[in-house]
């Protein structure tokens, strides 16, 4: 990377959508600054950098904004291609991490949230849903290593932030990911010997305390 | 084009996100063969080819499927990449590409389908929604013939197929696309004169009258 390039993370921690942009940028061994949003009281660069959405991560590349996890991540596959790719070269290949990181997206956040975010029937069959996901994902691991195949990858990255969410999900939906998902936690753990990831990401119990003052607000207790 | 490949589309006329998939093998100048799903029957390829959604469209080459209309339209590209680009080769207008169309399948499909599926308040909201969704799409158009700038590509072909339902969206939302969106309706009449778009879209009233159906089925009268 030139000097002269400048790289700017509008960042939330507890984000699963920051922590993958703070993933890629570590996986490519890139220098950048992160500024801490408050999203009750969105900076104006925020606001100004990303007027459709106003959600973080952005990322600003020599005052440019790039918004949306996955699309930054693949502008940072694309830019820095020198280094730990992301996506694999191949076509077929590359359409497969698309498809599951899109399945991710459709999927675990959505549902993930409307679990820790009601109660009683709702949160009973987004319980039911989640474990449904989990499944499929774990259908999808296999035997393999790493959900892209023999090596950390796009998919890894799009799913291993909600890593964050465990302990909220298993203590509000009462199961356990470990009994009921032993290929995934061992996925996970395999994920995070890997410094990009287990500095990249927030740690359970603080999610789970972030995650109650949300519910309080909503009246979800 | 190998002679030994296969390309077999799974398909359904009404669909927006078959019609894209159509317009970018048009594009590209490919034969296809294209299946005619019947989504209240679903075939025992369609189940086997695409497991996880169990939905159209799926690109079926040499045997090997892909799901997700904008995955299908990348791989696309990728694979026949001597000819119609559609995604930009710079990576931040490959990012900001990527970043509309994923806004498009956000906001415009959602709200649109809300818009309707429903009646009273809800559809009320939906269509305050969907013209505010409209002004965002006009504003980033702005002075250009295409969304991507001078030439047809992958935010115009993400947008277009939803171009079907715009006497759908006036009729049951009352109000009119030209008189509220001019430079939208000029940028669809362009988009159209290409054989490529006009072949692969699905007439306006015909999805009018499939809506009407499915407006029956869900008690939305």
């Amino acid at each position: 990377m030139a000097e002269a390039e400048e790289l700017l993370l509008l960042d939330l921690l507890p984000s699963p959508f920051a922590a993958r942009v703070r993933i890629a940028l570590a996986e490519k061994g890139l220098n950048y600054e992160s500024r801490e949003e408050d999203l009750s009281n969105k900076s104006s660069l925020l606001l100004k950098m990303n007027p459709v959405h106003k959600q973080i991560p952005v990322l600003i590349h020599n005052g440019r904004p790039i918004c949306e996890s996955m699309v930054i991540v693949q502008y940072i596959d694309e830019v820095w291609n020198h280094k730990s790719p992301l996506l694999p070269s191949d076509p077929y290949r590359r359409a497969h991490a698309r498809f599951w990181a899109d399945y991710i997206d459709k999927k675990i956040y959505p549902i993930g949230r409307m679990l820790w975010a009601s109660k009683g029937e709702v949160k009973e069959a987004s319980k039911k849903d989640l474990i449904e996901c989990f499944k499929i994902l774990e259908g999808e691991l296999g035997d393999k290593p790493y959900l892209g195949g023999e090596s950390f990858g796009y998919i890894d990255l799009a799913l291993i932030p909600f890593y964050s969410f465990f302990y909220t999900f298993e203590t509000l939906g009462n199961f356990s990911v470990v009994v009921e998902f032993p290929k995934l936690i061992d996925w996970a753990q395999r994920c995070l010997l890997k410094e990009s990831v287990s500095k990249s990401l927030c740690d359970q119990r603080n999610v789970y305390e972030a995650v109650l003052e949300i519910r309080k607000k909503l009246g979800a207790e």
